[in-house]
């Protein structure tokens, strides 16, 4: 059986609100490391990577590696009747038909308890890319967030292009051309999570669809900071990590350069 | 004539939002006792009861019985256009073809005036319920209003059931079934508005359709706190209650019990 | 060649607000006096006449009238990708294929620039009114824009009446009639931008299409105070004043009088 308490029931609903206008189902995988998910979008072009380890957990016990298959957007529905302070209890059997959910409340006036039915989900075997990263860019989410949203209104592909001076996002549409230029702060006056920080062993540049990019930064909630990882032909990994339990992570391959894509540093 | 003058505006505009998407025409009853109004949905499955004692009103003259009938869809609009610290006076003649609202603002410096012409309305001689309840349940409005809400997003029929350890809400849906259980609170260290009391002479259990309790919910902003009034097989009342002044009940007939909306305590 | 760089970036913003939903393009002309913008809504009812004076920019410099013809739709997408808080400059030649617009964070540490394409536009010959006004009332820019909007939740058309004793507004809807009086408050113990002031050489009234004035209240973010004035027979202006700087003026054509919109007072 799987059961796993978690004090701050509100962080379940920000995981789930940060991966459910991507995929509609998915195989959340309990083992006694940890709850993980990994999955494509439905279009197999960008990869969520999601890992919530034991030890964040109040109480966690996993006896053997349990598939659960549950639609993400049903579950969604169903979480937003617990309160963000509840505490959160997952539990189900071995081989389950279905996943409870039960919240209580700080003061214990109320419970609510959910009975989600499970799905059979075709398991893809995904290869999640572990690498070191040419250039690595930690910025304010908010920021990120923001970014993504205003280049989305000009064009549909960013170039993001990391030199050690900053980081670059370029768009170009019918109406015009815009650029927007991040600079690393000087890391005396501002705090940790305001600050913008490059490390680069090279200048990278590439270009990428800006609908998946907005998608990821649904993720915001989770994390005041995000992290863009980059290597040059490869997919970008868009962190967020998740205070002292683990990440949710995005990938997604560039687009085929062409000139204008091009470094420009 | 009938003239009444109102010093919270803003009570006006609470008490027609919180009828406004359940009848769009209404005859209100001007009486020496006051103000009231009794209605049934287009679908004629719940009503509505309102009452307005003369002793609310700063000033209040009404010489005979007047039922003034005013579509309430055509109220609500004029009715924003007053601010909500206006004091308000509700006039018209005996017979009327118009009724005129006058809206003053505090400080005297913006005085609106709406003349609104009156319809007929076919009197439906209702017969408003007036029994003891097997079970009350003194709640906090917000609370049960987004406890409707919830539910809505799950199933069609939410059970209701009252014993001496709380009120227990359950609805069933396509994506499984929730249940949510508020306890009563020792009347200790919350503000009595903040309290869910449960007073039963024995337990109630009864099914009721979420569409109609969501839309009785819309007179939340009226008062902290929602008393729900159940006796076996009989509609349930939803009351709010109006300070110093009366009251806005809600009947909802329950859905005929199946085994699954069975008592279960 | 142009360029002007304005401290406050949000007030352009606001600026383009204010014009967006009237006009969908727009010659901006660059003088040595200032950047100033005349243009009639695609129906030729209204006019629009901005002025933002050489002065209350921070440097200026323009060496020959340049038309500047820009998609304001446009326009305000790329502009929405900067912070309120930026500083903006405004660069083009002398015969403009394009506009940069820059944007530079008050820290500094991000840069935002954005080419827009420019656009032939006809220039109209437009004769904007300058004339010595029958009655002006200054009055708070919030509460006009919310008599508009209420206005015109009843009626399709608003009859505006001056008097020493105030201002009246009326309008006639299928539900009925409203009337709003806004009186000149006592110039005692209100701030300046919260007052009513009127100033008549004699009472005028005249109707206007709601739909019209409430396009102009976009404006409202830009001041605190609305100016209304008004000729017989004239159009009437609405002048939102940018401090420091000029102003945005609104002007539109009374509707031919009938009895009923008529001086009532």
């Amino acid at each position: 059986m799987f059961e796993a308490r978690l004090l701050q029931g509100g962080l379940l609903k920000k995981v789930l609100d940060s991966i459910k206008d991507i995929i509609t189902e998915g195989n959340f995988d309990c083992s006694p490391n940890g709850l993980s998910l990994q999955a494509m979008d439905s279009s197999h072009v960008s990869l969520i990577d999601i890992l919530l380890e034991s030890e964040g957990f109040e109480h966690y016990r996993c006896d053997r590696n349990i598939p659960m298959g549950l639609n993400i957007t049903n579950l969604v529905k169903m979480i937003k009747c617990a309160g963000s302070e509840d505490i959160v209890t997952i539990k189900c059997e071995d081989k389950p038909d279905n996943v409870t959910f039960l919240f209580e409340s700080k003061d214990n006036d109320k419970i609510s308890d959910f009975e989600m039915k499970t799905m059979t989900i075709d398991d893809e075997h995904l290869l999640v890319p572990d690498q070191t990263y040419t250039a690595v860019v930690k910025m304010p989410s908010a920021e990120f967030q923001r970014l993504c949203r205003d280049m989305a209104a000009i064009g549909d592909t960013v170039n993001i292009s990391v030199t050690k001076e900053g980081v670059r996002f370029s768009t170009t549409g019918d109406m015009g051309t815009a650029n927007i230029t991040v600079r690393p702060n000087p890391s005396g006056d501002q705090k940790e999570e305001e600050r913008t920080e490059v490390q680069i062993t090279e200048p990278v540049s590439a270009g990428f669809a800006l609908r998946y990019l907005n998608s990821f930064t649904k993720a915001t909630p989770l994390s005041p900071t995000v992290t863009l990882g980059m290597v040059p032909n490869l997919p970008i990994v868009v962190e967020y990590k998740i205070a002292d339990m683990g990440h949710v992570r995005y990938y997604l391959a560039p687009k085929i350069e062409d000139e204008e894509n091009a470094v420009e540093a």
